[in-house]
């Protein structure tokens, strides 16, 4: 533990003097706000999101991988709208100042701030239980961003990358599922360091009719869709069930499905319910494949069609025989559930 | 305690439909991001703290209170630089969802955000120690932003407001000071609804050479300016005892100072080293003393001259008679103190 107060903790981890930042930074850290100019005629998209130790990570996380996050799940909001990373504020609560701790989260932090060349203009540091909350900006061109709200019936509804994973590893984290090591370290990765999907984000403007980011399960995160697009889903259980990537539970790696066993169950309740993956759910016009394919092979993420948007209310998960796969899955909801065991 | 969710409780409390909003917000709460279009040719101005129970307030604090203190202290920041509030976003963490803390919560802090015509555009609200993170936005004409580099030797040092009221009443709350009842209810307002100076802000644009608010201190604050604008200040002790409003150490109240009485040196450290008073300091050339007294009567804000910027590095604390002041006060650490009794 240090005895550095607040304003050298900032300026020795959080300050990067001398780095080139985006044009529209005009004025970084260290005055009352940050300063900084729009480029003329676009929109901004923010997003603020909050993380609370033993909620939204275990108390004893990497450091590097919480830095990682942090920024991620905001990215993912970004992306989510199909907006260009700007600039981050992170305000950041902790029990000690420990220099070693610091300096592994802002490691993480800045590894990813700068892949999506999104620089920290500003923030706040104090003292207290561990939390941290990021606000992220990035700007759109005026009527191009996604929202939840323009989905249509006969849309395809498409899912970036895989899901159900970070879910799994919450579950061996827990001690309610097991996997062998290799596994278990790719699963948890997933968990931990989220790839934001930005560029896909960015692809998908102009194409996709609405989106959202799956920080609390594709049937919570596509509900939001639905509800603001007044529609709803019929899923297709067998693609939703090759959405997860570890091979314990890939159908490719297991044979076919059988929608009576538990591992059928177990997979579809990690693909559907599963939180934290910050994958994209996205619907778009049938007409609309080719371009949809494109904005994958693009920004280089996997894209997966899954569904297609109803004009009837509710969400329907089918087999390939027209049958309806149990539906009761609930999302994950931060307010509810804790990331410890035996919660 | 209520069962609520995550997004039931923000579309309860925080929710405000059919509410104007102003034209750069574009799509407020609701969807990943919040949309804003910011008017062409201004910068934007950018600042985020957050407020921890036990540090930045007492646990059992009307919650009233609480949100208007979160919201004003971001607020300061914009004075400070002299931008026009555009929204803010609201990052909450809650140990439960309490109906009543909600409603008493969301009532202050919209009470504040109406006043200045800030709106809520988004945010985050998770389960964990009550943790307040706000994020808010301005809009400044490029170059005119109050920086705390610009001070130049031979400025005046002004004062917003009264100073010293806050840590009084701090002082009282920790047992270390007492005043009668009425008095103390004053004092106590200033450290609980603090009243950002973002009127005068705006007024001294153009004027002022450099602002900060005074958040952790005036020596602390007033030392950010001078050491940004590698220059040093004579502050007048006498000028600066008169801005403690409160009657029972007020020198207008108790005749003239005694420089080696404890109240003079009680006062002294109120004033110089209290922070949560949230006014501004700032300089500008002898030349403006009009100016600065129409930006003062225009936002019907009391502006007090304390001191000279000084060539010389360093701040000397002065009485008439050019001897210097006790001058060993350090400035107002949030990492350090604790805004709890005993510590």
């Amino acid at each position: 533990m240090s005895s550095l107060g607040e304003f050298e903790l900032i300026a020795q981890y959080f300050a990067r003097a001398h780095r080139p930042l985006p044009t529209q930074v005009v004025l970084g850290i260290g005055d009352d706000c940050a300063l900084l100019q729009p480029t003329p005629g676009m929109q901004w998209a923010i997003s603020s999101d909050m993380l609370v130790s033993g909620r939204h990570f275990f108390a004893d996380v990497d450091p590097r991988t919480l830095g990682h996050k942090a920024l991620a799940v905001n990215l993912s909001d970004l992306a989510a709208c199909g907006a260009t990373p700007v600039g981050f504020t992170l305000a950041l609560s902790l029990p000690e100042a420990n220099a070693q701790w610091l300096h592994d989260f802002s490691q993480g932090l800045f590894a990813l701030a700068d892949a999506h060349s999104c620089p920290l203009v500003g923030g706040d540091t104090t003292q207290g239980p561990l939390n941290i909350c990021i606000t992220v900006f990035g700007e759109i061109p005026p009527g191009q961003a996604l929202l939840r709200s323009g989905a249509q019936a006969g849309d395809d509804i498409w899912v970036s990358g895989t899901l159900g994973d970070a879910a799994l590893a919450l579950h061996c984290l827990w001690g309610r599922d097991a996997l062998p090591a290799p596994d278990l370290a790719r699963a948890r990765q997933r968990l931990e360091q989220p790839s934001p999907r930005v560029a896909l984000g960015q692809a998908l403007r102009g194409v996709a009719h609405a989106a959202a980011d799956v920080s609390d399960g594709l049937l919570g995160d596509l509900g939001h869709i639905l509800k603001a697009s007044k529609v709803g889903a019929d899923l297709m259980a067998a693609d939703a069930m090759n959405l997860i990537a570890s091979s314990a539970y890939s159908t490719s790696a297991n044979g076919l499905f059988d929608p009576q066993s538990n591992r059928t169950a177990a997979v579809l309740e990690y693909v559907l319910s599963g939180g934290d993956d910050y994958e994209l759910v996205f619907t778009a016009a049938p007409a609309e494949r080719e371009a949809i394919a494109a904005a994958g092979t693009k920004s280089n993420t996997r894209v997966t069609r899954v569904g297609t948007v109803t004009s009837a209310p509710g969400v329907r998960v089918l087999w390939p025989d027209g049958s309806q796969a149990l539906g009761k899955w609930a999302s994950f909801d931060h307010f509810k559930a804790v990331a410890t065991p035996g919660s």
